[in-house]
């Protein structure tokens, strides 16, 4: 089975965005076994989508097209896709119901005509509701084993109309079954990481692995093919337990859809700890990634964004002499941090951060990168010193990483693994 | 003239990698004025690479291909442009001699034979010297007004050898520049914004009109076409006063560099004003954004995450028979955090939130997607009742943009526009 991808977009022509929308699909096409030899972007051009539609349509059994299902002129690729298979656009009344719904919601009352645009579907094709949005997407039956299908092009509502409904389609073309476990990584670089497992990578065949780095963190993606799922797990298993072995509990998750902050926060509900943080040049992005997690209500007392020394002194009694000896940035300080918001909050734990992202700020003594993490848990505090590279935002983010794993290892040496 | 762009590498299509190369020439393509109507990728395959090249010289006139060049025998793009141009690979004897070199300085004596393949030239073409790397580039004329530039894939070869030597190649064959100006619109909905230019749209041809759509904004890119940037200017001025006519101060920034925070830290820093935060829902991300802007510092005071009914009591001074009477979710709720905060931190304005991001803790009364923003400017306090759809990432994001354009607002109100 051979899949294409057809970005349709004047914008990716122009560059005004780079297309993650190909990468993500090529990812999910890799991951289900199918072969995928060409990748097209094309303009909101009528005549260039239709040239590029029917081109694939001879070299490949599957295309995939994102983008231009919106309610503008501009929006074609619904129009094309129609002509070249030669069927109509028909009225679908359920998503012309959903749209108004969804303006209902919103309170918007005088709903421009061009809405319903994307209330239109080609004949004989399956809705792909979207939850995100107001342009739904289709998979359109071209012949036997040829099929068109058709995704919006933002990436917040591609996303999850891929994984809940074209993923499971894709699936069910194909008999045998692919399937995978991802393996979490966090604490060691990517290049140690596929080092450490160099023989395991050389001798793949099934089940294979496949390394993904993310900021701070290494992914692996073992996956089977077989009939069942429960031979690809069979098959699965013994490398899974051997990466336990080499990694330890540098691994923090086997779950598809955990991330760090699910693990922390799932760690602290199962322990009845509550946490709170206080974050200078991070400005918030650990606690907003604490909050992000579904149950974190639970757990998370108070987050403080102390910006400046006089904050670190009234909300975390951080003592003045030590921010006037040692300075805002400084081990001393990240240490009075986290045991003074522990105390303020009445929490069990604290994560909090002191350092300088750039990019200016920094100096000889305390340089762009520099950044101090402080864990707390009851009367036990930990500071460490980073020093990361890269832009404001890569430090900022390599910062709330590994403060987050920080806080996870701790709690795994009082408490042993989640359950 | 027509320039398409060729990514070959198999990595592309298996996920690994995100194609950024196509976006960065793209954009430098865009720039030149020269027009760009397909992108493709394709595996390190010889059959289908060269159906890609033959095709794409079929229809564009300059073909730009990056990957593919290195030693290994995966690398297979200039034997095949030559073979589809008809012409002989001839050993080049100055890039054979700075390979030599390069080895040579990283002390390397033996060189394996394979690298001597990256001193092979396509016959008549012009060497676009590497100066990070051991493949050289090169363009092969191939018809009057045909060529195909051959880059390697890193970007950090690619990008310095494009700005060096592809460049001022490309601006020769080209009399005319494109200059572009971004018009960014904070508060209306894309295709409300479309509608109201309509007219402008359906006229466009010198300068042209492009809608964007991002989470909560709409951007509309003016593009002119001319020989000096004077004279593109010139021809955008005039649509951009008709903009400015119609959405009035919902245009945020004309500055493609800009973001809401940066002109909300920017107008805060123009006016000598402070800013403090309270967050519940979106737990800090208002903060973090604001504090992603450089000298932001100056203005921002503290933040915090109230996300618990004691946390608003203890540090927004909410008092306890508001939030037992109207709930943590209300307008009453959210008008007292908004003073409350200004009052704990001195300072003169505040941005605060409190709702229901979901996916559960909804009522019938209080659904999730429910959002209150509070704006506070010294005694003048306004509250905001908004209701989002979409996932929670979704509402958090839009309550985010939301809230940053009041405050926007506000200060505009107030002092006018930055200048």
């Amino acid at each position: 089975m051979i899949v294409e991808i057809i970005s349709v977009g004047t914008e990716i022509l122009l560059g005004n965005i780079v297309n993650t929308n190909a990468n993500y699909l090529a990812k999910k096409c890799a991951d289900l076994g199918l072969n995928h030899y060409y990748q097209v972007s094309v303009g909101d051009n009528e005549e260039r989508l239709e040239a590029a539609i029917k081109l694939a349509l001879t070299r490949s059994d599957i295309l995939i097209l994102t983008g231009g299902l919106g309610p503008t002129k501009d929006d074609l690729t619904k129009e094309v896709t129609a002509r070249v298979c030669g069927k109509a656009l028909i009225l679908d009344n359920a998503t012309k119901e959903y749209i108004r719904e969804l303006f209902a919601l919103r309170h918007v009352t005088t709903i421009s005509e061009n809405n319903w645009k994307q209330a239109q579907i080609i004949e004989g094709s399956r809705v792909i509701k979207n939850d995100n949005g107001t342009a739904p997407g289709l998979i359109v039956p071209v012949e036997r084993n040829k099929h068109i299908i058709l995704l919006p092009g933002p990436p917040n509502e591609l996303i999850p109309m891929f994984e809940k409904d074209v993923l499971p389609f894709l699936k069910g073309l194909e008999p045998n079954i692919l399937h995978s476990v991802m393996v979490k990584i966090c604490g060691i670089g990517e290049s140690m990481a596929e080092t450490m497992i160099q023989d395991l990578i050389d001798n793949q065949s099934n089940p294979t692995i496949a390394p993904y780095a993310k900021t701070g963190e290494v992914h692996f993606r073992i996956t089977a093919r077989a009939q069942r799922k429960e031979d690809c797990e069979a098959i699965i298993e013994p490398v899974i337990k051997e990466l336990k072995q080499r990694f330890g509990n540098h691994i923090y998750s086997l779950k598809d859809e955990d991330n760090l902050e699910d693990v922390v926060v799932n760690l602290l509900i199962q322990n009845n700890l509550t946490v709170s943080t206080a974050e200078s040049c991070t400005g918030g992005l650990i606690s907003s990634r604490l909050i992000n997690v579904s149950g974190a209500s639970k757990v998370f007392n108070e987050g403080f964004i102390t910006y400046s020394n006089e904050a670190k002194a009234k909300y975390l009694s951080v003592p003045e002499e030590i921010l006037k000896t040692y300075g805002a940035v400084s081990k001393e300080t990240a240490y009075e941090m986290a045991k003074g918001v522990m105390k303020t909050t009445s929490s069990d734990t604290s994560i909090v951060i002191t350092g300088i992202a750039g990019p200016t700020g920094g100096t000889k003594e305390k340089p762009v990168g520099l950044i101090y993490v402080g864990i707390g848990f009851k009367e036990d505090i930990s500071v460490f010193e980073c020093n990361f590279y890269g832009n404001r935002n890569k430090i900022r983010d390599n910062s709330v990483i590994f403060a987050l794993n920080k806080l996870r290892l701790k709690l795994i040496d009082y408490f042993g693994e989640m359950q």
